[in-house]
């Protein structure tokens, strides 16, 4: 926990930033190892302070970590990040423009008045929360381990005759009694012409013979996430899912093999996109190939053709390609991979079953 | 539908404003039926645009109501706004300043250039919201019923041995076979200590034998939410926590018995807390009495010492007094009211059975 101040400290300095405003959950759950809503975190080269009301203040003194001050929100945040910043002597003031609304900008704006500078500052914590410590990866794969389970689990629940709520629940309930704190994200169980829905929101549609049943699926592990995507065929696979399905297949794998500490996440993406597109099916591949995952669902890198970022060790994130067809189908494959120095690991050990 | 895009379109004249760019999603939804994520939905006097990319797409274009033209984000969001504002020639844009980042809002203002002024217009929907029609609180009523069956269930499932957890996993997967679209927020199953703790995430601590176990579930019915809170008592109930439950219980019903068209939030709210406060325990009731429910758990009108808006027959909310004992427990009760001419009717129906 101190290291994790302490490498916030450096790049405050070299920002010369003389404290920094957090509002992002995650970010102040990674520094302080607890977080409540509508809480603040305030860093700074001589105190850290969180910032908490009345209904998480006995939770906070029990569980806060990293060497914070606790102060209780009775009346305007807004004032007290003001007062506390005032004390610090700050002058210039880093906050978390992505996050913090612009009324809440407006607020703490006012508060501080024109000795103060507020200065945008995104990404400081995030780009610490790439590189996952030995913890981290340690929470992250028994979440990854659960979501196997529970998809092992449900391949013998899905049948004609249950709706995608069904198996919704099934699954929540699995994972919990797992051990996991909760699912992630809302599950997603889409059947039929609804796995052509990238994002489809599951409902009371019963599920057919010889249909796809896509499970995207995430676990909560201690506040870390998990992030899979899995393809049921009921009964028999048409010709088309399966030439689908195996281009798809082949393009994760592409994608796989090309990753390496070093490499641009763009051109994992690029793997993946060029197999599709010289499949034929470039276009019904709308998404990037995938995200970084942690404390977030969705967090940095983006494996996409826009982030030439360089991947480095210690990161984990989705490959997900997916090829969708309106009005019919889709087939999208999700697992997680963690960067070595030689290649990467498949967390989620799929790729070479 | 229309009548509510009508409303909308009479606040803009009123205000001067030439449109109006909603972001919150409940908000969204109330006005085309649907919503999905990093959407925007603009309303003008002429023409309504909803933006979405290809992960929502297809399925806005079935599911979208209310009249609105579809436009596909492949870019940048905020270009597509200004370019929709410039064609509409709007000068006076509204936006939510309470949902939309600072970061999000700066580009929207850069992109509309200097010919347009952003104006924050927080409420104009929220405000609509408030009195619930005829559909809405059918869905409402169904949350409740299936909220109240699900603590009945969760009675027999409760004892000494049980974690948090599972009790949860269990609430999540009953409402769900009851037909919820799925919890409204996390179910908080609080035992024994943490039940002083007014929002304890729930845990893997095994309940005990004589000791409180507090849930508050909320169920998610098409978009419509409820929010209940009862405790469960294992074994025997010592004197203290007898005396505790007593005391909230009638302060929630001199609150209830206070309620009606006409009167102050702030007035219902006084009738629990003199009372609280008379039988020597004030400092341990720190929150507000209630708030509203609809599309969202929190929602108009807050039943605070601070909110004087006067209440409205249609509107629905709760009424959650409570006293937390550092240390020792707390005691929540929780129901719902629908505010009628006459006083008002308890949705829950809890107050007289």
């Amino acid at each position: 926990m101190n290291l994790r101040l302490k490498n916030i400290r450096k790049r405050l300095e070299e920002r010369d930033l003389d404290c920094l405003i957090l509002t992002n959950p995650a970010n102040i759950s990674y520094l302080v190892g607890f977080n409540s809503r509508d809480s603040y975190f305030l860093v700074s080269k001589k105190k850290n302070i969180y910032f908490t009301d009345f209904r998480y203040l006995e939770e906070a003194r029990h569980r806060l970590k990293g060497n914070a001050a606790l102060s209780k929100i009775d009346g305007s945040v807004f004032e007290l990040l003001a007062e506390a910043c005032s004390a610090l002597k700050a002058r210039r003031i880093g906050f978390e423009e992505n996050v913090l609304s612009f009324a809440q900008y407006k607020k703490i704006r006012k508060a501080l008045g024109k000795k103060a500078r507020l200065v945008p500052a995104v990404g400081i914590v995030e780009d610490l929360r790439r590189i996952k410590d030995k913890q981290e990866l340690q929470d992250m794969r028994k979440a990854i381990r659960i979501t196997i389970r529970a998809l092992k689990f449900i391949k013998a629940f899905i049948k004609p005759g249950r709706t995608e709520l069904e198996i919704v629940a099934e699954l929540e309930r699995f994972i919990r009694r797992q051990g996991a704190t909760g699912a992630a994200f809302d599950i997603i169980v889409a059947s039929g012409l609804n796995s052509s829905y990238p994002h489809h929101a599951s409902g009371g549609r019963k599920i057919r013979k010889n249909e796809p049943v896509l499970v995207d699926i995430g676990v909560d592990n201690n506040g870390y996430k998990s992030d899979l995507t899995r393809v049921f065929f009921l009964g028999k696979i048409n010709v088309l899912a399966q030439k689908i399905s195996e281009i798809v297949l082949e393009a994760q794998k592409r994608a796989i093999y090309s990753i390496k500490a070093g490499i641009r996440a763009s051109e994992v993406d690029a793997a993946s996109r060029k197999y599709i597109a010289s499949a034929g099916f470039g276009k019904f591949f709308g998404h990037s190939l995938g995200h970084g995952v942690g404390l977030e669902v969705h967090e940095k890198p983006r494996l996409s053709s826009k982030d030439n970022s360089v991947l480095m060790p210690g990161e984990v994130f989705t490959i997900e390609p997916a090829i969708y067809l309106p009005a019919k189908f889709g087939i999208r494959i999700e697992d997680m991979v963690l960067v070595t120095n030689k290649g990467c690991e498949v967390l989620s050990g799929a790729i070479n079953q």
